[in-house]
C-alpha cells in the first residue's frame, strides 16, 4: 500500500525545482515516515528529493527505502554523490547493500570513498553472512580512560552525527584494546561531578562476542542481558565494532522466519515470498519434497510385503491414512516442542533422559485416548470382522503414537548431538520416518491378531 | 548448568555475616552475571546477599533471578523489605511477578507500597496479557516544554535511578498530553548551546501505540522504525508509559515460540517444556490430535466407499501413504510460506490473486516432478497392471499436489479474511484437509482409468 498523502505536493515541488520546499518536507518527519511517503516516486525523483534534504538526513531516509530502490539509485545516479551518501551510512548496512549492487559499479564507487570507510567496508565484507561481524557497525563511540565526564559528553556530542549510538561509550587503550564501558546514562547522572574520570565510572567486566560468532549467539546474549548493544572483539580483545539492539531485532525476525520455513520443509528464502522467482522457489521446495517422497516410497515397499494380507482383509487399507496421520501428528508435536525448547535455550542436550521419559508418558496418555477413539471408529465402520479383530486398530494406534512421541522427541536431540541443526528434524521429516514405522507396526499387529492371516502366512 | 565459580566465597561470607564483602561482590559485575553466580544459593541465602547489596542494585539483580526464586522470596521474606524491593522494580515486571504470587501475600504487600507505585500496578493489571499496556513501563522521563538543554540533562541525571531508560525523554504538558520527544543524543549534541529550549529540538511527529493495542503491533512498529522505545498513549494522547527495546525482544521471542507451537499443532505453553505438568501438556496436545483425527476419520469414510475397488485392485492400497504424504507436504509448504509472509508483513491479503496464481504454477511444476517420480515407482513396484493402468499414480500425484499447493496457499488467506489467526491453518491442519481430498481424487482417477473397475461399478 503506497501512501499518497503528500505525493501531489512533492510532485509539484519537483516540477517547480523547489529545493527549499523539498528540504522542509524531508526534515519534517521521522526519516522512516519520510521514506514511506516517497514510495510513490520513481527512483530518479526520490534522488532529487534526497539531494535537497539536509546532508545528515539523506543517508537516514535512504536507509528506509526498499532494497530495490536503493540498488537502482546506487547503480544509476552520479557516482560521486552516491559515494558521499554511502559514507554517511552505517558500514554494516552499506556492505549489505553493495553485495546486491552490480560489481562493476561497486568497483567504481569504492575508490571514491574516504580511506577509512573503504577499509571498514572491505573488512566487514570478509565476515560470512550470519556472523556477528556481518551485522556489526564500526561506528562506535570510543574514548580513552583518562577523559573526564564533562569532556566525554562534549566529545560524544561532537561525534554524535557519525555514530549509530552514543548511549554506550567504549573505553579503549592506544591499541584499541577494550577496557570498559560507560553508558551515557552514567555520564548524565554524574553531571554534578563533571571532573570525575570515566575510568572511575566504567564497567570493566564486559560481555563480548567475537567477529565470527554466530548471530544467534549474539542475539541470545543481548536478549538475556537486556543490552542496547554488545561489543564485538578480536582474539586479542581489540574492539572491532558493536551490534546494536535494532540489528538484534532484525536477526531475531530473520531466525524466526528461517525456523518457520524449515519446520515447513522449505529451504529459507533470501527474498520475500512474492519476490522469489518461481523456479527458485520450486527448487527450494522440490528438493525437500523429493527427499520426503523417498521416505514415502519406503511405506509403499513396506506395504508391498503385505499385499496378500490387504487382499484378504480389505478393511485394513481403509485405516492406513488414520494410523499414519495419528503417528505423524503426535510425533510432529514432540519434535516441535523439543526443537523450540532447544532454540529458546529452555532445554539442554543433557536433559535427554527427561525428554524421553516425558515423551513416553505422553505417548501412553495420548495413545490411549486415540486408541479409544479408534476403537469406536472401528466398531462403527468395520462390518466384516469380529470384536477381537477390530482391536487391531486401537492396539496399533497406541503403539504408533508412543513410537511417534518418543522418536519425535529423540530425533532433534540426536541431530543436535551430531552438531546438525535440530530444526531439520521437524514436523514433515519426523512424520516421514514415523509413517514407515507406523505401517510396519500396523501390519505386524494385524498379522498377529487376525486368525485368517496366521493361516495365510502359514501356507 | 549452575555456575559455581564464586559459590564457596559467597557461602563463606554468608557464614561470617560479612556484609561488606557481599556488597562488594554484588556490585562488581553486571547484575545479570551476579544473578547467575547466585543460582547455587537457596532463596533465603540470596535474600541475605541482596540485602547487603547497594539499594539501587537490589531490584536489578532480583530482576534476573528465575521466576520461581522471585516468587519464593516475595512469599517468604519480610513483607516490608520486599515491598521496598518491589518499589524499585519496573512496574511492568512487578505486575507480571505479582500475578504469580499467592493473592493473600499480594494483599499484604500492596498497602506497604507508596501510593504512586500502587496506583501504577493496579492500572497495569487492568491490561490483558499480550497488549501494549501489559508490557509497558510507567517509569518514563517526562519533562515540560520550557526546559533548557542544561536543565533537562541535570533533571534526567537526577531521575536516572528510577527510570528504565533516559535516552528518550518525552515532553508533556500539564495534563500529561504527549507533545514531543527529545533524545538524550540530541541533548548531548547540543551541550554547546545549553540554553536552547527542549521545545526547539523536539520531534513532534511521533509514532505512538494505544494501551490496548496488540503487542505484535507494538513490536512491528519498533522493528520498522528502529526505535529504542515507543510511547503508549490513551485516546486523548496522554502519555501512559513506554515499551522499551528489551521488552520488544521478549515479545518477538514469545511470538516466534507461539507461532512455532501452532505450526506443530500444540496450544502455546505458558511455561517451558520441562516445567509444564504432563497433564497440561497432554491436554494442549490432545485437543489438536482429536481434531486432526476427526479429519483423518473422513479419509476412512471416503475410502470405505471404494472398498470394492481396493479389494479388486490391491496395489492401489500400497500407494495411499505416498499420495497423501505428497499432497500434505506440498500443501504444508504453501501454507508455511503464506503464513510466514503474512506474519512478517511481506504479504498482504489484497495480493491473494498473485498467491493463488503462484501456487497453481508451483503445484503444476512440483506435481509434474513428483508425478514423474511416482510413475517410476509404479512401473518398478506394480507387477499386476498394464502400463496405462499404472498411469493412475502419476495422474493422481499431479492432481493432488496442485490441490495441495492451491488449498495450502488459500486456507491461511481465508482465515485471515475471516479475522482468525492464519497460523491455525498451518502444516498439520492443511495436511488433514488435503488427505481427504487426496483420497477422493485417487479413487476417482482409479475408477476412471481402470477398465475392470468400470465394469465393476456398472454392475
Amino acid at each position: 500500500m503506497i501512501n499518497t498523502l503528500y505525493l501531489p505536493e512533492i510532485r509539484e515541488m519537483l516540477v517547480d525545482r523547489d529545493s527549499e520546499g523539498l528540504r522542509d518536507f524531508s526534515g519534517a518527519l521521522h526519516p522512516a515516515r519520510t521514506a514511506e511517503f516517497m514510495e510513490g516516486l520513481t527512483a530518479a525523483e526520490s534522488w532529487v528529493v534526497l539531494r535537497a534534504a539536509q546532508p545528515y538526513l539523506r543517508a537516514q531516509i535512504f536507509g528506509y527505502f526498499d532494497e530495490d530502490r536503493q540498488i537502482e539509485i546506487v547503480q544509476t545516479c552520479n557516482r560521486q554523490e552516491v559515494s558521499e551518501l554511502i559514507t554517511d551510512m552505517p558500514a554494516d548496512d552499506c556492505v549489505d547493500l553493495l553485495e546486491e549492487v552490480d560489481p562493476a559499479v561497486v568497483e567504481e564507487i569504492l575508490p571514491l570513498l574516504p580511506v577509512d570507510d573503504r577499509r571498514d567496508i572491505l573488512r566487514l565484507r570478509e565476515y560470512p553472512e550470519g556472523t556477528a561481524g556481518s551485522v556489526m557497525t564500526t561506528e562506535v563511540a570510543r574514548l580513552p580512560e583518562t577523559m573526564t565526564v564533562r569532556d566525554a559528553l562534549l566529545e560524544i556530542g561532537r561525534q554524535s552525527q557519525e555514530l549509530e549510538t552514543i548511549y554506550y561509550i567504549y573505553i579503549v587503550d592506544g591499541e584499541s584494546h577494550l577496557r570498559g564501558l560507560v553508558s551515557a546514562r552514567q555520564l548524565v547522572a554524574n553531571l554534578g561531578k563533571e571532573d570525575t574520570c570515566v575510568a572511575d565510572l566504567m564497567e570493566r567486566d564486559l560481555v563480548t562476542v567475537y567477529g565470527h560468532d554466530d548471530q544467534e549467539v549474539v542475539a541470545d546474549k543481548v536478549a538475556n542481558y537486556d543490552f542496547l548493544a554488545i561489543p564485538v572483539v578480536d582474539n586479542e580483545q581489540r574492539l572491532l565494532g558493536i551490534v546494536t539492539h535494532d540489528d538484534i531485532i532484525d536477526v531475531l525476525l530473520e531466525e524466526a522466519e528461517e525456523d518457520a520455513y524449515l519446520a515447513g520443509a522449505i529451504n529459507p528464502l533470501q527474498e520475500s515470498y512474492l519476490e522469489t522467482p518461481w523456479y527458485t522457489l520450486a527448487w527450494k521446495r522440490g528438493l525437500w519434497l523429493f527427499i520426503l517422497s523417498m521416505a514415502a516410497l519406503l511405506t509403499v515397499i513396506a506395504l508391498q510385503g503385505y499385499e496378500n494380507v490387504l487382499k484378504e482383509v480389505t478393511w485394513l487399507a481403509l485405516f492406513i491414512p488414520l494410523i499414519i496421520s495419528c503417528g505423524g501428528n503426535s510425533g510432529g508435536q514432540s519434535a516441535t516442542l523439543v526443537i523450540t525448547s532447544l532454540t529458546t535455550g529452555d532445554l539442554k542436550l543433557s536433559e535427554w533422559r527427561q525428554v524421553l521419559w516425558r515423551e513416553l508418558i505422553m505417548g501412553l496418555a495420548l495413545g490411549t485416548g486415540l486408541a479409544a477413539l479408534g476403537y469406536v471408529f472401528a466398531v462403527v465402520l468395520i462390518t466384516d470382522a469380529t470384536s477381537v479383530q477390530k482391536l487391531v486398530i486401537p492396539i496399533t494406534l497406541l503403539l504408533v503414537v508412543v513410537t511417534g512421541t518418543v522418536c519425535g522427541g529423540a530425533l532433534p536431540l540426536v541431530f543436535r548431538r551430531l552438531g546438525l541443526d535440530p530444526a531439520l528434524m521437524s514436523n514433515p521429516f519426523v512424520a516421514g520416518i514415523i509413517d514407515v514405522a507406523g505401517i510396519l507396526i500396523y501390519m505386524a499387529v494385524a498379522v498377529a491378531m487376525l486368525d485368517e492371516l496366521q493361516v495365510l502366512f502359514a501356507k
